[in-house]
């Protein structure tokens, strides 16, 4: 058997890529995606055709319920997602958003007897994140060996960030040499129905530019009425 | 304002004592249950009569469903809870549980602006627990306080173990001279419909064990068919 690895895999462009890698490497990939009160579940959708393309071992996904805490543009409809780039802490963070997901994920790999997980965080062009920074995955990997059953008995789980310094373009290269379908990944924080990106948000942005420096062609669905706003 | 808390309530002796002393501290408490798939949720009343009894400010229950994971006596119908202790970690223990409960507590003291987390957890009767370790607690916290938006703005949480190398017996003491209501707490891994206690399983051992040392009443409601097999 090769060895397990837990992916979180959001559907967007660089889960998709850490799914891929974690494939390259030689793992068996169980991807694990969450419905945490999304404005839209079609990234759910995209979620499942990666998931059906780099053809994981299993899909899963969990229902949990990070609306009721508010607090984020992406999970509270009171709060708009901004189309300029702001100063600090996006207002689109979650609170403690990566601490529950690698939490699920944590105990999923220990059912599993997975050795790694894999999330595809990236420090460089989301440094606003708290939760992506490396200092963070460290700190939850320290603690994630101590905290189960299997860790006791002297099995050691890698929390694994293959794309954190990336550049966006680099992501992209990797991906596309490893086979992954971008045209399947939605990136956009306010997509329409038919998962149409808006071209508009931070994600759409450096979505954007990503495919513009590596030199690739953007397979990106843009919604027709935003972008003949331009 | 009183300086906010986020207390993990489960209904059990330990939480409830733990709200007790959050509060005697003069923290306003906001006390946080689970409801993830226990073989009885009668102990989600306990928890219910607890926070009601003790006047939190808020009582939040989650849903969460680790029952998907399998793997534990207390989520996993097919493993029976054991009536004698074993070695090494029981099989009561479940993946990762005070990672994720942990996490979505630092959710909630995020949008709270808590500054404290209050867990009941006991190294001393319990000791087979990984994640009730005071070691693992001291990794979530460092984690924790690399986590959050209100961490990199320079608001520390604490992660707050008051009871974790106290006795069973000084823990009723000390929830006895706070005002705890033991009566209204439900500590069995398998109590019947009516919030009865087995009198048989670790749970149960250890809590009357602790009654019996403290020299005080055991208010603790048995079942009479199991009592009478004794």
């Amino acid at each position: 058997m090769s060895a397990r690895a837990v992916v979180l895999l959001s559907g967007g462009l660089d889960s998709a890529t850490a799914v891929a890698i974690a494939r390259a490497e030689g793992h068996e990939a169980y991807a694990m995606s969450f419905r945490y009160g999304q404005r839209h579940e079609i990234e759910l959708e995209a979620a499942g055709a990666v998931a059906r393309h780099q053809q994981v071992a299993e899909h899963r996904i969990v229902d949990i319920d990070l609306s009721a805490f508010g607090g984020s543009a992406l999970t509270d409809p009171g709060i708009d997602v901004p189309e300029a780039p702001g100063e600090g802490v996006p207002v689109t963070y979650v609170p403690a958003r990566n601490t529950i997901l690698l939490a699920y994920a944590l105990a999923w790999a220990e059912v599993l007897e997975a050795d790694a997980i894999f999330i595809g965080v990236n420090a460089v062009d989301y440094s606003g994140y708290p939760d992506c920074r490396p200092e963070f995955i460290r700190a939850f990997e320290t603690m994630a060996n101590l905290a189960t059953r299997r860790a006791i008995e002297g099995h050691g789980i890698s929390i694994r960030t293959p794309l954190i310094d990336w550049p966006k373009s680099d992501i992209i290269r990797r991906g596309v040499a490893l086979g992954v379908d971008y045209g399947l990944t939605l990136s956009c924080y306010q997509p329409d129905a038919e998962g149409r990106a808006c071209g508009a948000c931070d994600s759409c942005r450096f979505r954007a530019q990503g495919f513009a420096e590596a030199g690739i062609v953007d397979p990106t669905r843009y919604q027709l009425a935003r972008r003949g706003q331009d």
